[in-house]
């Protein structure tokens, strides 16, 4: 990670949020046994990118939050809190 | 809204998270007696953009999300929760 300190610090930040979201994407899939195809088609996401979000790698817009949420049968900000929280 | 039934659904249902982000930062920003120029500057974004996204009309990223969230000094999901959570 070239460039500033702080750039880290946003990055390592800005990861935190995708990761959340993959771990309690994953989490509630598993729980309400399904495949991550599956999940994927219903959202109406690349089986791909599905995967990528689940490893908290990728950068969805709120829009994708929601459809997750919706398909998942889950309240969209469950899936962004911390599991201890 | 022309198109689906469940367009308009999910459509109103992804106005919903952009709505009460757009709430929570403009409520959160006068707390902090931060102007929206000032706020705009600080993560990054245009003027224009970020007043779009405090009226709820925007859909960011949860990167854009956690900018905003470092430069309020207030955790990205709070600015997700229903004011009254």
């Amino acid at each position: 990670m070239t460039g500033k300190p702080e750039d880290s610090l946003i990055a390592m930040r800005t990861m935190r949020m995708a990761k959340i979201l993959g771990e309690n994407v994953r989490k509630t899939r598993l729980k309400r046994g399904m495949t991550l195809e599956a999940l994927a088609t219903e959202v109406g996401l690349a089986y791909s990118y599905m995967g990528g979000i689940e490893r908290g790698q990728k950068n969805p817009t709120l829009d994708v939050v929601e459809r997750i949420a919706s398909a998942l049968d889950i309240e969209p900000v469950s899936l962004l809190s911390r599991p201890e929280e």
